[in-house]
């Protein structure tokens, strides 16, 4: 529901929160888990503001899965109470400059699931393996998912080492074990489930926004001659758990009201079974979400932007990701991570992987300064953004979500 | 190391304990995590004895993630302490009757992973699938494994509901929204990682054991009607993550020291690469364990055994998992659990799920009562037994794995 919370005209008493550039204006309010950098002090829930932090420990809030396990009303009160404390005119509390800090993962992720919403995308590495038939006949109809792995979850600026792996080029006669030459970045947005499900009680499509709490960025980094040597038949492992990188802020579906548009299918595509529809369902449940891919080598200066797509395009909503991960009884809790899969749009130019920015790694791309790259090399920073706009509301940014390959083992 | 307390002659003064059908002899001491039943109190780390519970809280040790955390020198030092404590002429100290004791999950489990080493359960899955092919090419390379579901996994007892889930005929035009009616069981061993690797940091081989802290009991439920029309292309998903249950106790790799046997490859079979081989890992890395599905309706009075198979089948060893598993860099933490994957034996009676037994749900099992099953109906009882024993040594129990399952929502 959009209230006094997104008027674009509300201004902040933190003045960098009134800057149009900003990702954090008072519209936003994202959580985040920090501290001063260079300190062993504890962790602390924050929001963002501008260019800085408001801590939350006096507010008694200490664990952001607590909170993310309280109810939808609750979230909705202390988002209206943050508002009145940081609005223009409010008095002025202690806060602490983003400058000054650093980050953790914002909550304890129980499980990651990664889903596979983005039709572009699916289609697109479909090609690449089956030119013919590149859409498997289970798409349309299964929000397809798999588990991920929790642990080697990390938040952005984390450098992750180069995986070593098992890969068999298709003409030899059998595998080596190698560090990867094909390390890849996922365009995603990562989903913290809010509430959740008791074991055996799934949900209602019409209940699903009640457990969804926030969107982080999520790059599912891969590694592509790994992947297709071990993925028959349980799917990705190891080309996936070396790593996944996560944007240190939590942007709340709150924040996020004014950019819902309609659910809508393409025509002729399949309306989804009856546990997947429902008119309120197909009125307002996807989001008009811009995502972006930004990658900058040891020799650039400046990052260069890759691509540009748009969460309008997954094929599947949050809220179905939500409603089919519980319909057999699996049990979300506070904190579950469920990325939405690789974002691709339509256009060759919007996809969010390097495999098909460069046609499976044949086309390299030319970067401003002359150089190319198909794949990552040590030392290549990934990173992701997003943002929602629209006229009449303010900007709502989600933050950064960098990464750096380091050299293999 | 086989030391004084593998001793077969070695006596407990709890006298249930020296009975020779005891699960758990003084030479096995496995862990729990568990309170008296009936009560709220906290739950206490246990250790098994005869029918009876050592209560480890006046020793120090409220958290079995933490003990797993801690080298197996460590490890082995409690072992023999415990030992010393429980053995005939120490002085006795107030036990709880297992008949008085709840259980629950022994640790936290971060991550779940379940892998696939049982090559007769994937030749005989995959021959039902692609009769001329059974075994896909990677097999035998790849020690094949995706990650699983740990929020549902439950102590051996928790009934769980029959799920539902997109299901589509091979000859239906689309899929439709129902109960399972093809639930089934997977017959496996779990192994909780000890210390485990930092992010970026793999080990080698031969300090795998240090890794691997102990066994218990899996169950890897699964919907057989689910699975084929949604795993497509990222690996099982709502088929397998509606429960997984596991027994209460944690058998330690130091109690089946003495079962160790050489880790051998089939004629003919590819040797491992060489960072899944070595010559120590040969001599002994594989486990002689005996593997046991149970089995009853509500009509049976008393359970019937449809299957018994051995852990020696498993074609990759809990070592190589481990290893597998870290060698891209992902890092593996105290109480993580790792699943055998099905472990059936070679013969068809030796197979571990009903699919395998029925011959796809073809033929039906007659049960001792002339009733008839292929799959599991509402109120029957699953249950996984495995014990391991061999000349000059006690047998090793591992307990009791139980699940029953009830109707849909």
């Amino acid at each position: 529901m959009i209230d006094h919370t997104h008027d674009a005209t509300a201004l902040s008493w933190v003045a960098s929160a009134n800057s149009p550039e900003t990702d954090f204006p008072l519209q936003n309010l994202p959580f985040c888990s920090f501290r001063r950098a260079g300190t062993l002090e504890p962790w602390r829930v924050g929001v963002g503001i501008g260019d800085q932090i408001l801590d939350l420990t006096g507010w008694g809030i200490t664990d952001l899965n607590a909170l993310m396990g309280r109810p939808s009303s609750e979230r909705l009160a202390l988002r209206h109470r943050l508002f009145d404390t940081l609005k223009a005119g409010a008095p002025e509390v202690e806060l602490v400059p983003q400058a000054q800090a650093e980050y953790t993962l914002p909550c304890r992720i129980g499980d990651y699931t990664d889903f596979y919403t983005g039709i572009h995308h699916a289609r697109a590495i479909g090609k690449l393996f089956r030119p013919d038939n590149p859409l498997l006949p289970n798409y349309q109809w299964v929000p397809i998912g798999y588990h991920g792995r929790s642990s080697s979850i990390v938040v952005s600026g984390t450098p992750l080492r180069r995986p070593k792996g098992q890969v068999k080029p298709p003409d030899a006669e059998v595998p080596v074990f190698k560090a990867s030459a094909r390390v890849d970045c996922e365009l995603e947005l990562g989903l913290f489930v809010g509430p959740g499900n008791a074991l055996g009680e799934p949900f209602r499509l019409d209940e699903a926004d009640e457990h969804a709490f926030g969107l982080t960025l999520l790059n599912d980094w891969s590694a592509r001659d790994i992947q297709p040597w071990e993925y028959q038949p349980l799917g990705p492992f190891l080309a996936k758990n070396f790593g996944t990188t996560i944007s240190p802020w939590i942007v709340t579906m709150e924040a996020l009201e004014p950019f819902r548009i309609p659910f809508t299918r393409p025509e002729g595509d399949p309306q989804p079974l009856p546990y997947l529809d429902s008119p309120a369902h197909r009125a307002n449940a996807s989001y008009d979400i811009d995502l972006e891919v930004w990658f900058k080598t040891p020799a650039m200066s400046e990052p260069t932007r890759l691509s540009r797509s748009n969460l309008r395009h997954a094929y599947w909503s949050l809220a179905q990701m939500l409603t089919h991960h519980a319909s057999n009884g699996c049990n979300l809790q506070p904190g579950d991570l469920l990325g939405t899969g690789t974002i691709s749009g339509p256009a060759p130019e919007e996809a969010g992987s390097l495999l098909e920015l460069t046609g499976g790694g044949k086309q390299p791309i030319t970067l401003p300064n002359g150089e190319t790259r198909t794949f990552v090399l040590d030392g290549d920073q990934l990173g992701l953004r997003a943002f929602a706009e629209k006229p009449g509301f303010r900007r709502i940014g989600f933050g950064a979500c960098d990464g750096v390959i380091t050299p293999a083992s």
